[in-house]
């Protein structure tokens, strides 16, 4: 039986949160033909993302209506602007109401929020975004991933790719995963070491969740003032 | 004076050797607007991946003649067969000309050698086909990459972003580097710990790369003896 891995495509989002856990799960899939991959979206066109790239969807939402695992990328102004998207936000909450696993990477999680799956749940997002989370019913966590019964969760961008070698390991065991983590060779140095959370001035950082938020809401003045009232 | 930093995008690359630096690239960007990123392709359609996601270019080779920088994602067979892409290889040399730093990811590191940029150089590439790299003339090495001169070489798939944080660094500094590694939050934690290359049995993934080439280049006989003879 096929597990189908649904990776939802919007436009504007951030390029790295999906391909980072797209590229996990196509070499899982490359490994055992039983899963299939699919990059969901309106229609096959391309979409912008926040780098000079566009991307375009293997599948559309009406195509896919049940997968396996569904995985929501987040982004900046425009995942703000796509917390409006009803026929998006409908989308997510049929895929939610079979799926095995919902997974969002970065503020990816504020779209399950705003679908409604965050309700009492404990969840991250990108560290810049996480007191949003209470605003859907969330409990926000300071963690790289956030398992909370079928949803998961990750913190920023590249969080997705540790995430999606969780998900490989609860999916398929942890020899599949390390094989996988093998193919793509992850095999983490950041040439500066890890991020000094000690030293991040978060209120500085503030004006620009609110900006992007603003941005990306203008025209929903009760959804801002969800979020930012 | 805007420094242009030009991605390579041709069909069936591995998507995360691209959007990893992609990302981080396009992240410094939004913070010093003096850089511009570009995604390069034989044309704006969509091209495959080795994922189902088709990704469009920004710019096309004629519009893009002389980057600051160069990155050039690698691939499997298909990366194989692009060798063979007289086309793709002029656009590399030519952009290689004037270029401050020319880079890859992965098995892009075959393409700069293909290209005959990597004559006499150190380089890196995905572990299982550092050995194809002594038939470009290239010294193998095996580090998360390699810097020679203006050539900068990745080892596989995921350590473009690793290559690409090292790039800002040198380019824009540490601290513009810290802030972008903040933005992606790329605060590496593979579930499964390090790779652990003591147990990988290489010689078991030579055939796989035996069969990559061979796929790759089953139309061109003098360039599959060259990697493979």
């Amino acid at each position: 039986m096929t597990k189908t891995l649904a990776f939802v495509v919007y436009p504007g989002l951030t390029a790295l949160d999906l391909v980072g856990p797209l590229q996990v799960m196509s070499a899982l899939a490359s490994l055992d033909p039983t899963y299939r991959v699919v990059a969901v979206g309106r229609d096959l066109d391309p979409v912008g993302t926040d780098t000079p790239l566009r991307l375009a969807p293997s599948h559309t939402f009406a195509e896919i209506t049940a997968p396996d695992v569904l995985v929501v990328p987040g982004g900046g102004a425009p995942t703000m602007a796509a917390l409006a998207d009803q026929e998006l936000l409908d989308w997510i909450r049929t895929a939610a109401d079979t799926a095995w696993t919902v997974a969002s990477v970065c503020t990816g999680s504020l779209l399950l929020g705003a679908a409604g799956l965050l309700e009492g749940r404990r969840a991250t997002t990108h560290w810049g975004c996480r007191d949003l989370l209470t605003r859907f019913g969330a409990t926000p966590v300071a963690e790289r991933w956030v398992a909370d019964g079928p949803v998961l969760t990750a913190a920023g961008v590249s969080a997705g790719i540790d995430m999606a070698l969780h998900l490989v390991e609860r999916l398929a065991g942890p020899e599949l995963a390390r094989t996988v983590q093998l193919f793509i060779e992850y095999d983490p140095q950041p040439p500066l070491g890890p991020i000094d959370w000690q030293s991040v001035d978060f209120p500085a950082f503030e004006p620009h969740t609110r900006r992007m938020v603003t941005d990306g809401l203008a025209d929903h003045p009760e959804l801002l003032a969800r979020l930012l009232g």
